[in-house]
């Protein structure tokens, strides 16, 4: 195959991942050029503050007209690394229209708009890749889209953010709470001045409905994706779990329905057994177990973050469209041809673990048990120990709906001999 | 996109692998169809042996003569689930002359004669998928061709044999012997009659070839790869191993060298510390670590072997080259523009675990570590302990050529203080 002008590339943001994918391009230019089976080039960089430091950047590509680069109409391909929803959407339509394949690693506006970003790109018979959105460097939705196409699965269950999983295993190791180990991860870099986006489970939520997407070829929006953050998980929460051979852990988890006619996605803190290997996930990383019908049990691990990382995926979603480009195929598009119903949670079937502050006086397990019974919930194991004037009561059930529950707290809270619901805490991975 | 007829699929053997592909395109066929875009059908299936059961494939489809039906002008997609070199190899070429794709699972045959079939493939605009030849179900051959295509890949170590590790889990949770925990495995269905492939190494060792080709761009034959098997590793070795802090598996290591102007790749059994995650696979199970330059260190975990994992493999590369034939595409061809030299066992640089029978006298330590001085190996730790009359010699070496090591070892040997070698192992993961 004969080309007279290398494939053009315009990158859209030059920051912690942009900086590496340009310095990456240029110092394996050839080995992609060899890969692809024609050379690349950066055509340009947008930038929203030219003044900036930009490393190995050539200073003449640098343009803060992202419009305009997008539509020169000489782009093979765009890569966006802006991130958030506008200017991004717009920049990544304009790309679509001027006949140019798309690299992404924006989740936010894949959770948001990916079904009207793939229309687009199917459209103009365009790609669109976005492997960096989720878990990084780990190549895992390239696998679930593809390695897997022929196979059904049925659960991701995953660690797929790595500013909590730092916080939780700094909160695990050092016995620390959960602000001074937020404050040790935004001293480290690993949490940004406003961590909302990461503490609250925003963006694990926004991989989560990615996730599912793809592995139940069903559209899951945002909305669909119950959401809790780390933010009330307390040393007291992890010392207990450890009591019962558990870690914390911020899980995405999807999961088709026992009778395959609906699936679920939710993200919220839970424990896991010690002996799982999500449990000994440490520090920033990552790591996602795919459970499907024939495939059996797969785990993928890696670094979920960082320029260099997130580079990574960036640079083969890169390859892949140029090999498109010359070959004149097309990279799988969007595939939700099942539409399956997604779920509420309270349809979820999952397990409680749950800490109450009880009078230590004859008959208040009882009576606790017979609330669990009133709500159809079956109780698995239950340990009650004194606590000063009071008792405490550890309760951990067996899977029922999260709706029945939840309805048990509430109803144990009403009770007069219940004095705190102290902690409660989903208990998954077995 | 609108089809007359639906892609026509021939099956060559429906042993555990081929029948499970039969069954799952059965049960899983509108899945299939709405993800290629349009449905697959089994145009036949060719077995040695009609007359035995097949489970739910047609009588009707099955033949004894492959060679017609490859060779029929119809079939799009050749999955060749046979195994050994020919007739394989000459079927799958029949396949490409046809005008058809091929999805095989034959690590033997693509480590043989890999470049050959990609060039048949090439030559004919088909596809050649493999997925399935290496850790079974495991997605790892896509994501270190596409997924990794931008980044440099600088090591592959794992555990790619189900069978051996089988073996060696039971030795070590077990403390049993080798022929014991091999009697285990052939009772059980892990290790065939003749088990020889497997516990020598030499299918790991084909996988080997193949994932250090694909790692580094690179033509990496049979030849090219060392291979020492499990069947001298004793249960002595195993407790050693605990000892240290480690675990023996059987590893196939693909490496870089440091000035990254060459490969290695090998297998050997090899101790891992016990705080590796490869140490903590049990059982059947494979995973595979990669590091690469921008991407980290990255896992990869699952069933590495058995017909209902494999045939997921199978079937995603099926839904792959189906596509392929739909779009227009071609997946990736052979990718070896690099070819680095791939140097001999004697130059990769690794640690020795060497276990010494010595007399129990003054001066023989530092007679012994005059050896390894005069062979440029640097102790690392040194442990003596008395056994009956003799004493015993623990060594751990730092890294050094493994020329160097097993020069060392030979001329222990020849020490007359030194009354056996009891055990040689490398030291590798750290």
């Amino acid at each position: 195959m004969v080309r007279t002008r290398p494939l053009q590339v315009a990158l859209l943001g030059c920051g912690v991942v942009g900086s590496q994918v340009a310095r990456l391009m240029t110092t394996h230019g050839a080995d992609l050029a060899a890969r692809i089976g024609a050379p690349v080039e950066l055509a340009g960089v947008a930038v929203r503050r030219p003044d900036r430091a930009r490393g190995t950047v050539d200073p003449a590509l640098v343009t803060t007209d992202a419009a305009g680069l997008v539509s020169r109409g000489d782009i093979d391909i765009v890569l966006e690394l802006i991130g958030g929803i506008e200017p991004a959407r717009t920049l990544i339509n304009s790309a679509f229209e001027h006949g140019a394949s798309v690299v992404t690693a924006n989740k936010a506006l894949l959770a948001k708009d990916g079904p009207a970003l793939h229309a687009a790109a199917g459209k103009h018979g365009a790609d669109l890749y976005f492997e960096a959105s989720v878990a990084g460097a780990i190549p895992l939705l390239r696998p679930l889209r593809e390695s897997l196409a022929g196979d059904q699965v049925n659960r991701v269950l995953g660690i797929v953010n790595g500013t909590t999983n730092f916080i939780l295993d700094r909160m695990a190791s050092g016995g620390t709470s959960y602000g001074e180990a937020l404050q040790e991860a935004t001293a480290l870099g690993y949490a940004e001045a406003d961590p909302t986006a990461d503490v609250e489970g925003f963006d694990a939520a926004a991989k989560a409905a990615i996730l599912a997407g793809i592995a139940f070829h069903t559209r899951v929006g945002l909305d669909d994706v119950h959401r809790e953050g780390i933010t009330e998980v307390t040393a007291a929460d992890i010392a207990s779990a450890r009591e019962m051979g558990c870690a914390v852990k911020l899980l995405a988890i999807c999961e088709r329905a026992a009778d395959g006619r609906s699936v679920t996605a939710r993200v919220h803190p839970a424990m896991i057994p010690l002996g799982h290997p999500l449990a000994s996930v440490g520090e920033a990383y990552n790591a996602v177990f795919v459970e499907a019908e024939a495939a059996g049990r797969l785990m993928f691990y890696g670094a979920g973050a960082g320029g260099v990382p997130t580079a990574s995926a960036v640079l083969g979603d890169l390859v892949a469209a140029c090999r498109n480009r010359l070959n004149g195929g097309r990279g799988p598009g969007e595939s939700a041809y099942a539409a399956l119903p997604v779920s509420p949670m309270g349809e979820v079937v999952t397990r409680y673990h749950i800490s109450l502050d009880v009078s230590d006086k004859p008959g208040v397990l009882a009576q606790c048990a017979m609330v669990f019974a009133d709500h159809g919930v079956s109780i698995d194991t239950v340990r009650q120990t004194g606590k000063g004037g009071d008792a405490q009561l550890v309760v951990v059930t067996h899977r029922a709906p999260d709706a029945a529950l939840g309805a048990t707290v509430d109803a144990l809270r009403r009770l007069d001999t219940v004095h705190d619901v102290a902690s409660i805490m989903r208990v998954e991975g077995e």
